[in-house]
């Protein structure tokens, strides 16, 4: 997760805002080619087709055979430290809800960020964001803006919550990609409540190799691009809290875009994303909020979104070695570009918006609950299983490491502090633990 | 690792010692067709391919493009209990020995094997092995008889010389696999020098799938079966030591035979293995005592081997993401099937007799050694590299958790109790953890 972005590209969908990935990459026609490596990652995608390409009730996506895909991964670039930006104003009144509601009143926020321009609405970020200011105010209408600015604000947003609860203050590292674009690193650990967190944030863009649209070429989709080359854009906020206290559930979400041009100039965008809950004990009002709150996300926007989405990240998190999920769910999507351009991103909004709401009552909730060294210990024992998952499955990790140059800090930042591995090690019958276990080997609906 | 064996298959080789393998498979062959596991490797074997066929100096091997190779992972079974099995006469003086030199007297050693009956060496094992006894004893000239005892010899050699020096008691599961087969994981816990101490053997057979013969076709080499089944039969002993003091290293080795047995009848057979060494800090007499000892094994057996080997192995657990070696190496080798059987089984014999004199020593000089808070969380970062490598890179542990069915204990048995991810972690310079990791990135030559 972290700097890598997962992309997946369609013959659908095609929109009209071109001139963003036009005008973004015009200095960098000339600067010496295909800068992002494109990975062979058919082994991957091809085992997680039926995922993939799981139907979710959205227009002209179910035709597999139509619909081809690959994986990109950025390469990194050296860490700049940026000082962190202080106040967050407009996000202010949101958290204060997020602790009394498990839905976000839209209307008034709307409102507020017609009204802010972007030079306002970027001083309560972590850091400057990855663009220009005077080039996101200049292109402020173009999604490829309203997205910065969205993962800009859901990462300072999250933050700055967790930086309340905790006391603590996250380390900002602020990173340049050489061949385009960048990232916001936040890291808070060893805190008072969090023994590892990070929000990520990545906008980067390029051209993608030649390899890279033979990779694609392999699998069947031919993408034509302006002298061999395909530019892209692609962007996103990814998040991994690990909490100390084992009644604290680990939570994790990533929100992302991407824009791909072919010669014609037609382009390919999509979204994707998702947010899903790790805990060590099952809670299950925990569970029920959790869940809930992304309905709520889910229902204003499709009826079956909460339903297919949330199949969706049972199936993505699954640690098959083990047979287990590795918490308990929330909602996981991809290749999202319909019913509009317009109405996918509001949607994104939607869910970005539920991560305070959805995570931060739960932290509140068990702040001073305690705990026995056995209950640690188990903790320590899930921390591990998350540490399979990540490295074993997670794609966006996968990808990452296997790129030369990735950052690899921030891909790995989602690594818990700590982590155990007992040999053998079984809950004794009618535990919690086993409690815990029984819910991850049989996903559970919690709404 | 544990109880996975990575198989490469040759055209160059064959071996009269047909039986075995026949008679093995005699009671299978009509109990339910295929069942070993092989899988789909090629993205990981031809990434490996320079690596894999890097040229070694013995005959037959170097036209990379008329060897083949694929990889199988075997499915577990249930754990069974079994007790050890107490003393280990045999080995008593061999492990004395291991204190004073780092080089073995092989003359009186195998003299007391070919006096001493199977059933009397059995008694020194950890268990009774995988194949019966009274089959062992009327096969006793077979090499996969002679290998089975080996490991086990070794398995045991190993675990008591490591409970000797603890003052702790390995658990040991013997497991069978429904397909044919088994092993004995000895597993030793939370001691008092060893976080974490395990040693499996396994001993498999069954026939490969005829997706497995067609994974090999389609990397060129047609094997035939007969009726499109491939018996085949692979044992090994592997193990990974973790202690507690920082200023004692970790040690893995892995020692393991393959046959496989085509259509006519002709018969491929090659060993691998190899044994190397992840301390947290340099300690340069120890890495000479290491080193010197595989080399003076190697010496034995062809003057180029050590050479060789030890550039096979730094290559091998090279974790690529981080640009460091996992540890400081020692010897790796893979396809070993010249000058021919018998003189291939005891340069792996003489191996197999180091794992004691290369590591032993080095604890017991390091068993009282003081260390602070700092060299221990130091050793915890190096852990987090040490989980990093088995579970992207190591391709016995790849192999085996996508392997349905694959007995998940043994196999990551690997890691470590307790692993720690510090975000941007990097030693002051001139401290003796960055002296570590120069020499992790970029291995020394130590003998």
């Amino acid at each position: 997760m972290a700097s890598i972005v997962l992309l997946s590209v369609k013959q659908t969908a095609q929109t009209k805002a071109k001139r963003c990935l036009g005008s973004r990459l015009k200095g960098l026609a000339g600067a010496g080619g295909p800068s992002a490596t494109f990975l062979p990652g058919r082994e991957w995608l091809s085992k997680d087709l039926n995922l993939r390409f799981m139907s979710h009730g959205t227009a002209g996506r179910s035709a597999a055979g139509t619909t081809k895909r690959g994986a990109l991964a950025f390469s990194g670039a050296v860490a700049v430290t940026a000082a962190a930006v202080a106040g967050f104003l407009a996000n202010a009144n949101h958290f204060q809800r997020a602790e009394m509601a498990t839905t976000i009143p839209q209307k008034a926020k709307k409102k507020k960020e017609e009204e802010g321009d972007i030079a306002q609405r970027c001083r309560g970020f972590m850091s400057v964001p990855v663009t220009d200011i005077s080039v996101l105010e200049k292109r402020k209408d173009e999604m490829s803006t309203k997205m910065e600015m969205l993962i800009m604000e859901t990462q300072a947003e999250f933050c700055k919550a967790l930086e309340e609860v905790d006391g603590g203050t996250f380390k900002v590292d602020k990173w340049q990609r050489k061949e385009g674009g960048g990232g916001i690193s936040c890291v808070m650990q060893d805190g008072k409540v969090f023994e590892k967190a990070g929000v990520n944030v990545s906008v980067v863009f390029g051209y993608l190799t030649e390899e890279a649209a033979k990779q694609m070429r392999s699998r069947g989709k031919v993408l034509k691009g302006k002298d061999g080359k395909l530019p892209f854009c692609a962007m996103g906020v990814s998040s991994v809290i690990h909490p100390k206290n084992p009644h604290i559930p680990s939570v994790h979400f990533n929100y992302r875009y991407f824009e791909i041009e072919e010669e014609d100039g037609s382009k390919q965008w999509w979204f994707g994303g998702g947010t899903d809950l790790t805990p060590v004990y099952i809670d299950r009002d925990d569970a029920f909020l959790f869940h809930n709150t992304l309905k709520e996300a889910c229902d204003k926007h499709h009826p079956k979104y909460y339903a297919d989405f949330k199949k969706w990240c049972d199936r993505y998190f699954y640690v098959r070695h083990r047979g287990e999920t590795r918490g308990i769910g929330g909602i996981f999507f991809d290749d999202l570009d319909s019913p509009n351009q317009e109405e996918a991103f509001n949607f994104v909004k939607s869910c970005a918006r539920t991560v305070v709401p959805c995570y931060l009552p739960i932290v509140r909730k068990h702040l001073n609950d305690s705990f026995t060294q056995e209950e640690k210990d188990w903790q320590q024992v899930r921390r591990g299983r998350y540490v399979e998952f990540n490295l074993v499955y997670d794609r966006g990790v996968k990808f990452g490491l296997a790129t030369p140059g990735s950052r690899i800090e921030s891909i790995l930042m989602s690594l818990p502090l700590t982590a155990r591995w007992e040999y053998m090690h079984e809950p004794g019958k009618g535990s919690r633990e086993a409690e815990m276990l029984e819910v991850l080997r049989n996903p559970k609906e919690w709404v």
